[in-house]
């Protein structure tokens, strides 16, 4: 356990709040920020900036720093093929990769992890290096979910459960019982901005503090991949949104920041509760 | 069969398309448009202007003008409870109004129907009286689906039969078999918007053409109201998300001016096929 950990670099706070836990954890990290992506931030830590296409620089820069343990964390927009430099390595990976560019999100990145894996590296879930960023089970700020609340969570379980399989969208919003926006390639602050807008318009009649964002991650997802998110931007989304609250799946759902997060939902009086799997009813 | 057919006529051309369907198949009409919602070119026709929440001044009214069967047809937003004045009639069924409310769109529209039957009327499809609304299998225009929209076509399908169940929107929009939007409270238009934004800014990278706008009735919905409906205003839609095509199931999906429709798709060099039902491999 002495080598390195790498740390592969997407967008947003949670690259650094994983290298943080590492570090605390007394591992040695290296960070590989990615061009485009990752924030400049990474620069006070051991880094090396990569970019997409060029599988075989990352392979050897982690061999020769020793690094056999890897983390994925952070935004990385699928690229549009003809934006990338490919090197040698990922050319003549490139069959296998346009393959996998046809599935959804899931096969994209179990595919990524596979290469990984067939180069001798072993792929780490960020949540297993920093247990910290998971949501816990419970409510969570100073505001707990009332009664038509709890159904709108049960409900919206039951659709992701069913899309899951689908590899589709990780969230959705209840509205009394009713399924009112489902995320899929928008992501969940679009899906959040588009019910605002549906109020606004009155499209969506409901009263204020009315509905759930429900998230979790897809059955059979690869948790070391992508888990889905949470921070104080969703709160704002919510917030404008007019719904009640956030409900996401315990040990599920990472956040960069909790404190930030509590504090953010409790200013808002919007709840924010942590299921368990086991407690779905059907 | 003598007794006029009551046309409750929400917005958009269907209601004409269906009163003019039932003139030439012999049969007397009498349009009652909703205040708010249907055209004024309905004032061609025999009709009486209606209020939602004055369901006692509408009965009265069927049963004065001798009226048996009842057609809904075109688009009635759900309206804010604050929003509408009831009458005595209406007012005694607030309780069960209300229940209905909190579900989603089917739940809302059975009682409603249930509403016109247990006060005598007989509720007829819009498709009943005016088959050819309804779209039929195979292509429809001069472009045909090419194979890669075939398997969109056919994720689409098995997308949306799990969705149905939950009450969960009518359509999505597949790319290379990846779902990457879902359409629920927003309707199609505003979802094929979407996909044409998150084309524009690169959060959706596929070629142009590429993609397919899926619809269907919801398992268990009931037909007699509210069948997912495609216009040339859909294609423009499609076109604009740079979508290859649209795939609805042949007979469950209508179509107000079906000239029009393969027109618009002609020029746009946009697929439209009907499916049918037996066809769907899981």
């Amino acid at each position: 356990m002495n080598a390195p950990l790498a740390i592969i670099c997407g967008g947003g706070a949670f690259p650094l709040a994983v290298a943080e836990a590492a570090r605390r954890a007394g591992r040695q990290v290296v960070l590989f920020p990615v061009r485009g992506f990752a924030d400049t931030s990474v620069e006070g830590w051991p880094h090396v900036w990569i970019q997409i296409g060029r599988f075989g620089f990352l392979k050897r820069e982690m061999r020769r720093l020793g690094c056999r343990d890897v983390v994925f964390i952070g935004n990385v927009l699928r690229p549009r093929i003809r934006d990338i430099r490919f090197d040698w390595t990922t050319l003549k990976l490139l069959p296998l990769a346009f393959s996998m560019l046809r599935g959804g999100d899931d096969h994209l990145l179990t595919g990524v992890g596979r290469l990984f894996e067939e180069a001798g590296f072993r792929l780490v879930g960020a949540h297993e290096i920093a247990p910290d960023i998971l949501v816990p089970a419970g409510q969570l700020g100073a505001v707990a979910p009332e009664r038509r609340a709890m159904d709108d969570i049960a409900q919206g379980r039951r659709a992701l459960a069913v899309m899951g399989p689908l590899d589709i969208g990780q969230g959705l919003v209840v509205m009394n019982g009713h399924v009112v926006a489902v995320e899929a390639a928008e992501g969940t602050d679009l899906m959040l901005a588009r019910v605002a807008e549906l109020r606004a318009n009155g499209r969506i009649k409901a009263p204020a503090r009315c509905g759930v964002l429900v998230k979790q991650p897809k059955a059979g997802q690869d948790r070391r991949f992508d888990l889905p998110s949470l921070g104080a931007r969703t709160v704002e989304g919510v917030s404008r949104a007019g719904l009640a609250g956030i409900a996401v799946e315990a040990g599920g759902v990472i956040v960069a920041d909790a404190g930030e997060l509590v504090r953010a939902a409790d200013r808002a009086g919007i709840f924010i509760e942590g299921f368990t799997r086991e407690g779905v009813e059907t």
